[in-house]
């Protein structure tokens, strides 16, 4: 009998998404969106490639599963990503009715699930995701961003 | 000489853009984007036809006007909205950096520029859009909202 995946299993496939944006010198975040145990969208940031402010992983991964599902209701999807999400991902999480979100890392920034603004207190905008759970693989997906920023000062520096 | 536009003006323009969604029974919310005094984007509501959660007026034109300025970054521009953002437009306005933001009517219920949450008491998230002004054509924006839903209220008491 195959073995049920772990919500550690599926951020370790946002990781590698993370990991996609890295090499293309984008800000590393990955997400993937599942439904019924299966990977329906993967995505990584591409605001610097596409020129979207709106180019972050979990939007397009969003934007994907919706477009696969031919639906702007994802209530049967849950939703990994590698850094707490921030506002505008946020919004479009509660509009698009994302049951559960998992998150890796938090954002004190700009993360606008926990960190500047609490979503789930937030009345009607904070009905969906249903589900809220942080801190998967959290020191992996941190790890991701702190080593790609620490090359970006180090290569400033040396400019 | 050519009289210089009013916030109003542009507005009109906006609540064309609502006009359209209302005809295709999409909830009537439209938006432009001006950069030195010319309107680069206008879109309308359309998250029905598109099956797109994202599909907002306001999103569709920061992302339009992206695209036609080759630019994620919207500092030079102004964006016009008939209805107060919620909190992933919101959020979509101050990653864009939108120097200006003027909407219509307030939206109590969904809003994240004023209502639900006040986006400019946000640390970091707050420093765009750099100036907020609400209000414009307040009457207009909010009457075409309330006759959409009036009429589709009467619709379903007849079925």
């Amino acid at each position: 009998m195959k073995k049920e995946k772990t919500a550690e299993d599926y951020m370790r496939l946002a990781l590698r998404e993370a990991e996609k944006a890295r090499q293309m010198d984008e800000v590393p975040v990955g997400a993937v969106i599942v439904k019924d145990g299966a990977v329906i969208a993967r995505a990584h940031n591409l605001r610097e490639k596409n020129q979207q402010a709106s180019a972050h992983a979990e939007f397009l991964a969003i934007q994907k599963a919706s477009k696969k599902l031919n639906s702007w209701n994802l209530s049967d999807c849950d939703l990994y990503v590698t850094l707490e999400p921030c506002m505008m991902c946020t919004g479009a999480i509660s509009l698009s009715r994302i049951h559960h979100l998992y998150y890796g890392t938090e954002d004190p920034k700009g993360g606008a699930t926990v960190s500047r603004v609490q979503v789930k207190q937030i009345p009607h905008i904070g009905v969906y995701p249903k589900e809220l759970t942080g801190g998967i693989l959290k020191e992996e997906c941190a790890e991701i961003l702190t080593s790609f920023f620490r090359e970006k000062r180090a290569l400033t520096k040396q400019k």
